[in-house]
């Protein structure tokens, strides 16, 4: 895609996520309905659903050759990365959303043939939208951004899944061990801004395509790491446990996680 | 204390603490001085003393007979709750300062013989003060706050200790379980107004007075329990293990915890 193309994709993309916060906010005051899908801590409101609704209306109408994954189910089977592929999430931590009315994220994510080329996390709350992509640099809001340090694992933060640390999977008690501390946060999109921020040096968790697709154009772009926790390449259509962070902090937790 | 001193002591901090945080924004800019206390994760910076003096100043000048309870030792050594007796945090949750230069809390408490009579904690890069006591109401900055609802441990978020969770400590993973999730956000003056805002339905780790002495006022106005992880009453100058929430919330982990 030709640079103007990318920034005119990236005008709309804004305007569509500029409304859609909006929408939300003022869903938000109504009463929610929430609903459980694969179990009590796995939840889709009323808010969910009409924000994919609306993200995805908006999608097709700009863009009707291209396929739609969103996290509800009203976009396309995409069972392929081949040309324009849009992944959608339209409330990232829904269980804080519910919970909290608060640390939860809208986000949106262009590949083409499989390569990053626009990643959108907007935290709603805190009213910051981080967006770009290898063209156009990563920024927060209108400002750029860029990776403050290389911090190695035992220098800074991690952000983990509770599940994750309860049952010690993949070792990340160790890796909390290992680190300054560990950070709880309940939401990938949010866990991955601390990470683009400097926040918290990585992030190990549970994730599907519309909770990374955004946040690894985003990260690589800005020169930190994601791969599954084995350090494979990521499939953008399927589910893994993800690892993120900065170079070192990546090599440190994948020789924790692989002794 | 009167109502009328209480209300002209309110104020008095207040405009402490604004200005207090203008300083630490300002210094926040300048290359931190970070020494480590007990070990590697116990920090204490330039800041921290700096606004610990400047605070402690504040409270002697303007109430000399008092005592000064702080944590970077600048205050009095204070063996009885007799009289006055001020608490002060100068930065609660320094890791998050020094590492994420956000999530923290400067947090002022102020009791008269044991009795609880104001308490601040102020989010200094949400820049949102909560404020007040049992004769004043609570405040989040100038807006009234009550309890949004008394949750039970299953219908909502804990906040938890990391270090407690990985060893498990008084039977936390259970509690983690019996929720809906669990979260942690290293420092107690932010995991307390999580609480106080119904974002979290309670809170355990191991706190210091500093840590706990403004939020006790303001959690007990509002109708929340706070009490040892035992159950037991606090002593505003020990350090111990507490347990803080909603009555539901605080009933339900007294009986995981005792198990």
């Amino acid at each position: 895609m030709k640079i103007d193309e990318i920034r005119r994709v990236d005008r709309e993309v804004k305007s569509w996520l500029s409304e859609s916060r909006k929408r939300v906010l003022t869903e938000m005051k109504s009463r929610l309905v929430v609903n459980t899908k694969t179990g009590r801590r796995d939840l889709v409101t009323n808010v969910d659903k009409a924000n994919e609704h609306f993200l995805v209306d908006k999608i097709r109408s700009y863009d009707p050759g291209s396929k739609i994954l969103g996290e509800e189910g009203l976009g396309d089977q995409v069972t392929s990365s081949k040309g324009q592929v849009w992944i959608v999430d339209p409330i990232d931590g829904t269980m804080n959303f519910v919970k909290q009315r608060n640390h939860f994220a809208i986000m949106i994510a262009l590949y083409e043939n499989g390569q990053g080329i626009l990643g959108y996390i907007f935290d709603v709350m805190g009213n910051k939208l981080y967006s770009g992509g290898p063209d156009l640099g990563v920024f927060e809001n209108d400002q750029k951004i860029s990776m403050e340090k290389n911090y190695s694992l035992a220098d800074g933060l991690i952000g983990l899944s509770g599940p994750m640390v309860l049952s010690n999977e993949y070792n990340v008690d160790e890796v909390s061990r290992k680190s300054l501390g560990m950070r709880i946060y309940g939401s990938a999109g949010i866990d991955i801004i601390s990470v683009l921020k400097g926040e918290l040096v990585g992030y190990i968790s549970h994730l599907k395509p519309w909770d990374f697709g955004a946040g690894k154009i985003l990260l690589e772009t800005n020169g930190f790491k994601i791969s599954s926790i084995d350090g494979q390449p990521l499939d953008m259509l399927s589910s893994t446990t993800v690892l993120l962070g900065t170079p070192n902090a990546h090599r440190d937790v994948l020789t924790i996680v692989s002794q």
